[in-house]
C-alpha cells in the first residue's frame, strides 16, 4: 500500500533510506512530500528562513538516477536534510540569524554540509536560529521566532530552534545545528526530537560561523538516535581546517547500534549527585527518574556520582563564551562597528565581553581539567551520567522568568545549565526524547558519554529508545 | 700529544664526541677537566646555581665503561651538559631562579633532559638565569647575577644567562635554556654562542617551568651550530605530555650538515625592510652587514623583503606574555599568594598582567595569523630572514637604559625587540656570533626560517659559520 504523503515526512532517515536502497521510494517523491509540507506549516512554524525547493528538486531526481543505475551512496542517499543557518551553504544566503550578514553567500560549503553532500543527503534549505545564535529561544528579532510544533505559543528552544522545529513537524529528516552551550540539545529536547553534541573535535566546525570557539560545535539532529548515528558518520572526522578536529577513527556509529538492544551488558548509568538534579522541575525530574528505571529494567544499574566541581563551572564557562564571543565579532569586525545592527540582547552580552580579565579567561580554561578529572572519575565507575537536558518543558514565547522548583529564574539561565558543563568539558552529550509534561509538552533526557566515546553513548540512547515509544509520538498539525 | 685541561673545555660536542667514539679521550677524563673549570671560574661567572659533581663523575665513569664495551650511544654520549635551572632535573633542586622554588627538587626529569640523558649527555649542574625567566638581564635578586665571560662587568644577558656565560667560558660543552621572548638568544648573542629557538611544538616543553605558554620554547645552545644540532635532535619531537608537540619527523639536523658549505646553491637571504633594522647601534648594523656581504659572497642572493605586520605585534605580544604568566603564577598558587617573594620588577610585570582585558588577549592570538603571514609571504622569496639577534652588545651590569642608535631606550626593549616576534609567530630562529665590538664585545646575528624547517635554517648557520672564525674565538679568562 502506497505511503501517503504525510506519511512519508514521518519516516526515519533509516526508514527512507531502506526504501530508497531497494528503489521503493523515491528520492524525488520524498523531496516534493516534504517540500509541499515545507510550503504548508513553514508559514506557521517559521522553522526555515530559506528554502532551496528548485535546487533540492534536481538534486533529488540526480540522486534517484544514481541510485537506478545502482549507485546507492548509503544511507543519506536523497534524503531530504535542514541546514541551521550559521552554517556556510556555498551559492545559498547564509545569515547567522543576523541583521549584519542578511545577504551573506559563502562561496563554499561548511566541511559538514560537503560531507553531508557527499554521502548523497539532500538539503532542502536553511533553518531559523537565534540570533548569532547567542541564545536559547530563537525567538528572532530579524527573522520572527520559531514556533513550537508541540504547541505553538512555546518556543522551539534554540539556538537550533529551526532545526528542532522542522524535525518534529516532519519538514526534514535530518539537521545539523551548532551547540555552543547546548544549542543543539536543548531545542530537541523542547521539540522532542534527538541532539547530539559530539566530542570537542570530532566535527569539523570549518565553516560555521563562530561563537565561541572553546566551546563550539556543529552536531546532528534527527527524529531517532539511529538516525542521529547515520549523520555523525557522515560528518566526523579530520579535518585539516578545523585544527581542533582530531585524526581518529570514525567509527560505524549506526552499525553498532544494531543489536544493541538485545545484549544484557552490565550497563553502568551515573546519576549526578551535585548540580544537575538541584533545581528541576517536578514532572521534568519525575520523567528522568522513570527513564532510569527503565534502564534498571534493561539491566543496567544505577549509581550515584559525585561531580563536585561543576556547580564552579559556572563562572569560568561565562569567562570563555563572553571574552571569545566579544573577540570573535571584533575580529569580524561586526562589534561595535555594527552594534546598531544587533538586538539589544546579544549586544549587551558583547558589552559585558569586554569587562573579562585575561587572567580569568585563562584560569577559566585551566578550570576546564579539574572539570574534565570530576568527570573522568565518574567514568571509571559509570559508562554515561544521566541529567534532564532542560529543568523545564518548553517555555512560553514572551517567558523571559519562569518558575523552576518553585524559585524564579531566567529561562536562559535554566535552559543552559544542564548542557554547559559539557561545552566547558569537550564531553559527547545526546538529548533524547523521554516523556512528556501534562499539557504535552516534550521532555529531554541527556546522556553525558566519555571523550570520543561517542558509539557506547548512542548505543546507550538507542537502547532506551527502543524500549519505549516515546519517539514514535507526533505533534498534531494540519 | 696529549691536550690541557683547557684545550678539553674548548672542544664543540662534535670534537669531543669523535674522539670519545674512538676512545681517544675519555668521558671521564672530560667530566673531570670540565669540574675543574667550574670551580676555578664559577665563583667569578656565578654561572651555575647548583653542580652535581659527584653524580656527574659516576655517569661518566658509567659511559666510559658502556663506550668501552662498543656500546657507543652517539655524539652526546659522555658529554657534559648544563641545564638552566627552570627545567625540571629528577632528584636535583631546579630553583627556576625563584626565591618560592628555593627548595623544589623535582620528582623527575623534564622530557628534554630525559631525552639527552638517553643520549648519554652527562647533566653536570643548573644554570642561573632571570627570575622565573621574566627578563633578559640574569641578575637574579636572589641567587646573584651572572656575569660575562668577555667582560665580567657586563651582563651575560637572559633569561638563560647562565647556560651562554658556561659555554662561553667553557664550563660545559652544550645547554638547554628556555626561550620565550628571546631568552636563549639574547644570552647567546650576548656572550657569543649559538642558541636555537626551534618551531613552536618542535620541542616539548614538558617539565619546563612555564611562563607563558603559547610563547615558550625550550632550546638548544652551544658553541658551534654543529653541537646545536647534535642537541636539537636529542631533544625534538612529539611528546604526549606536552599536547602542543607535534608528531612529524625529526631529521638528522648534523648530518644534514655535512657538506652544506660545499654546495654553491642558489640561496636567498632576506633583509627586513620593517622594524628589525629601525634602530640598531652603528657597530651592530656594521657586523650585520658584514654577515650579508659574506653570505653574498658564499654565492647567496639578498633581498629585501617587507613585514608590514611585525611593528604591530609589540602589543598584541605584551598582551599575551603579561595574561599568560599572570595566570601561570595564579594557577600555581605562587601570586599573588607569595607576593613578597618576588623581586619588585617581577611582582610589577605579575600586577600588570590583572589588566590586560580576554578580549584584547584574544585578538592578539588571532593577531599572530597576521604576521606569521608576512613571514610566509616573504618566505616565498628567500630561505631565511637575517637580522641583529639584539640592536646593541651586552649592557652594563647595572645599566636600566641604554643608547640605542642615538636614543635611550629601556635595557629590556631593546634586547627584546628582534627576539619576540619569533615568540610570537612561532617560527624557528637561530642566533650565531658574527663579531665583536670595538670593545670586543660579540655580536650576534639572527636568521629566522620557515616553520618546521630547522634543518635549512642550520645549513644556512653553519654555511656561514663555517667560511667565518669568530666561533672559534674565546674570551681571556683566567
Amino acid at each position: 500500500m502506497p505511503m501517503g504523503e504525510t506519511e512519508l515526512t514521518c519516516l526515519s532517515i533509516g526508514e527512507a533510506a531502506a526504501l530508497i536502497s531497494k528503489q521503493r521510494l523515491s528520492p524525488v517523491k520524498l523531496t516534493e512530500a516534504v517540500l509541499r509540507r515545507v510550503e504548508e506549516l513553514n508559514p506557521k512554524l517559521n522553522a526555515y528562513l530559506t528554502v532551496v525547493a528548485q535546487a533540492a528538486m534536481a538534486e533529488a531526481r540526480r540522486a534517484e538516477s544514481e541510485i537506478r543505475r545502482g549507485r546507492h551512496r548509503g544511507p543519506l542517499h536523497g534524503i531530504p536534510i535542514a541546514i541551521k543557518d550559521n552554517i556556510w551553504t556555498g551559492g545559498v544566503r547564509t545569515t547567522a540569524g543576523s541583521k549584519i550578514l542578511r545577504e551573506f553567500v559563502p562561496s563554499e560549503d561548511a566541511t559538514a554540509v560537503r560531507r553531508l553532500k557527499r554521502a548523497g543527503a539532500i538539503v532542502i534549505g536553511k533553518t531559523n536560529l537565534h540570533e548569532f545564535a547567542y541564545g536559547v529561544t530563537t525567538v528572532n528579532p530579524h527573522y520572527g521566532a520559531t514556533r513550537n510544533p508541540w504547541n505553538q505559543e512555546r518556543i522551539a528552544g534554540g539556538s537550533s530552534g529551526g532545526s528542532a522545529a522542522a524535525l518534529a513537524s516532519g519538514i526534514c529528516a535530518g539537521s545539523v545545528g551548532t551547540d555552543t552551550g547546548g544549542s543543539v540539545r536543548i531545542p530537541a529536547a523542547l521539540c522532542g526530537v534527538v541532539g547530539l553534541k559530539a566530542t570537542l573535535g570530532r566535527v569539523s566546525c570549518h565553516g560555521s560561523v563562530p561563537l565561541a570557539p572553546s566551546f563550539d560545535h556543529v552536531g546532528p539532529m534527527a527524529r531517532t538516535v539511529g538516525d542521529v548515528a547515520i549523520l555523525l558518520r557522515a560528518i566526523a572526522g579530520h579535518d585539516s581546517r578545523d585544527a581542533t578536529t582530531v585524526a581518529i577513527p570514525v567509527p560505524d556509529f549506526a552499525a553498532g547500534l544494531k543489536g544493541a538492544g538485545r545484549k544484557k551488558t552490565a550497563l553502568r548509568i551515573g546519576w549526578p549527585r551535585d548540580y544537575f538534579f538541584e533545581r528541576v522541575e517536578g514532572e521534568i525530574l519525575e520523567a528522568v527518574k522513570a527513564a532510569a528505571r527503565q534502564f534498571e529494567k534493561l539491566g543496567a544499574t544505577i549509581e550515584e556520582v559525585p561531580l563536585p566541581h561543576v556547580a564552579e563551572s559556572v563562572d569560568p564557562s561565562t569567562h570563555i563564551a563572553l571574552a571569545e564571543a566579544r573577540a570573535v565579532h571584533e575580529n569580524a569586525g561586526y562589534f561595535p562597528a555594527h552594534a546598531a545592527e544587533y538586538s539589544e540582547e546579544t549586544r549587551k552580552r558583547l558589552e559585558m565581553g569586554a569587562d573579562v580579565r585575561a587572567v580569568d579567561y585563562l584560569k577559566a580554561l585551566e578550570f576546564r581539567k579539574v572539570v574534565r578529572g570530576d568527570f573522568e572519575k565518574a567514568f571509571e565507575r559509570v559508562d554515561a551520567i544521566l541529567t534532564p537536558t532542560t529543568p523545564i518543558a518548553a517555555p512560553g514565547m514572551d517567558d523571559a522568568m519562569i518558575s523552576v522548583g518553585g524559585e524564579q529564574e531566567h529561562v536562559r539561565m535554566a535552559l543552559l545549565r544542564m548542557n554547559r558543563p559539557s561545552n566547558f568539558t569537550g564531553l559527547p552529550a545526546i538529548s533524547i526524547l523521554c516523556g512528556f509534561t501534562h499539557s504535552r509538552l516534550p521532555i529531554g533526557l541527556q546522556l553525558i558519554g566519555r571523550a570520543f566515546e561517542e558509539a557506547p553513548l548512542l548505543q546507550i540512547a538507542h537502547l532506551y529508545e527502543q524500549a519505549t515509544e516515546w519517539h514514535t509520538m507526533r505533534p498534531k498539525l494540519p
